[in-house]
């Protein structure tokens, strides 16, 4: 028997009209889905791709408990890939939804690890919530010859201030309870003029704020931070 | 008369099926699409979305000369924007037809400059050609704690090298003619090992080769480089 395909299929930000066509087919056409959503909550790819789920597919549901913070999060991932391979093995295809893009910062990348040169392994690149903050903010990621550098937020002030100082375009990711760090950090890198907080992208409570104007509180993990200078500092 | 809306819409990198429901929706919604293609050429833009254009769709196709490098393209920039005004202020909402994401080193930025803040602007992200390029090459652009460096090839090698050098995933874009160029830079920075170049994405004639392996040709301006290395260099 031929075995199944391990499709990584890039759902989008939120919003289900976000969704590709490709992605929608894939969705429509595997007889298998896998996801995972935080411990007692719905998954969210899953409510995204909801419309074109059909009637009879076989669901692989994983919990993950959220710390917010890389954590030991191999073992979810070696059961995950073991479902997984189940299906394939009989044949089946698997669709792994992922929200925004599989290989930008996504855990589809874990079971990729796992799962690549046993398997034939297919992505479907999506919009991710970066491109996405940007829509609703309005404001460029970079443009012409400007360097653009994406930092996660989970990073030491020390490691992530000569980084922001080297760049002219900053995308910081995972902001979640490091506001005052990424504050300060883009305070000292001559970034905080005009750097935005983007919140719940693709929900109904998306927003966009100064970030000079947040307070130190708890942002959602997945909020990002947009900011910008002119010059390098010397 | 209220003023029509423009509507920044990301069509993907270059297979149809690359296109998000809301992209093909404002097309379809939209009376007026406007779109650059290269002198001579049809436009890429246009051909992706050629399946979602009403007829009777009024079209504004502005040809651009592609020299390959940043040149003097503000007068095209101020004409098409010349030509959306015209429509906008007749009620008329204007879908501009953008490849990849229109805010991620997009020329729709250029437009968004001359009419963000005169007319109501909107912005429909889509799958740029770097997530698609990672999606053909099977590769992941960055996971957990990595930092993410996007270098437009057009920098000069003594401003890539130490901007590689502080990277540990790197995305080198606009490579057409800077094969040889951004090969020295990244094995002076340490990420010759491994990285490849990805061609004509969303093409027939797509390809992933390792950059090793490729010979100082001269390669489409949309090519792009991705690489990566464990730790950064001290």
């Amino acid at each position: 028997m031929r075995a199944g395909r391990v499709i990584g299929v890039g759902v989008g930000p939120g919003d289900p009209e976000l969704l590709t066509f490709k992605a929608a087919r894939a969705i429509e056409r595997s007889p298998v889905i896998a996801y995972i959503g935080a411990r007692g909550r719905a998954s969210r790819a899953r409510q995204i791709v909801a419309g074109h789920v059909r009637p009879g597919t076989r669901e692989l549901a994983f919990a993950m408990p959220m710390t917010g913070e890389a954590g030991d999060t191999a073992p979810i991932y070696d059961v995950m890939a073991g479902a997984i391979v189940a299906e394939l093995e009989q044949g089946r295809d698997v669709a792994v939804l992922c929200e925004g893009d599989p290989l930008f910062y996504g855990s589809f990348i874990y079971l990729l690890e796992r799962l690549q040169g046993r398997f034939e392994c297919v992505v479907v690149p999506g919009v991710s919530a970066m491109m996405a903050s940007a829509a609703i903010a309005r404001r460029p990621l970079a443009s012409g010859a400007a360097v653009l550098t994406v930092l996660p937020a989970t990073l030491s002030e020390a490691r992530l201030e000569p980084l922001a100082r080297a760049a002219s375009r900053l995308v910081v990711i995972k902001v979640g309870r490091h506001v005052a760090k990424v504050r300060a950090v883009l305070r000292a890198s001559g970034h905080l003029d005009g750097a935005v907080l983007v919140e719940n992208v693709g929900e109904r409570d998306e927003r966009v704020r100064e970030l000079r104007k947040v307070k130190d509180e708890v942002v959602s993990y997945f909020s990002l931070v947009m900011a910008s200078r002119a010059e390098p500092l010397p």
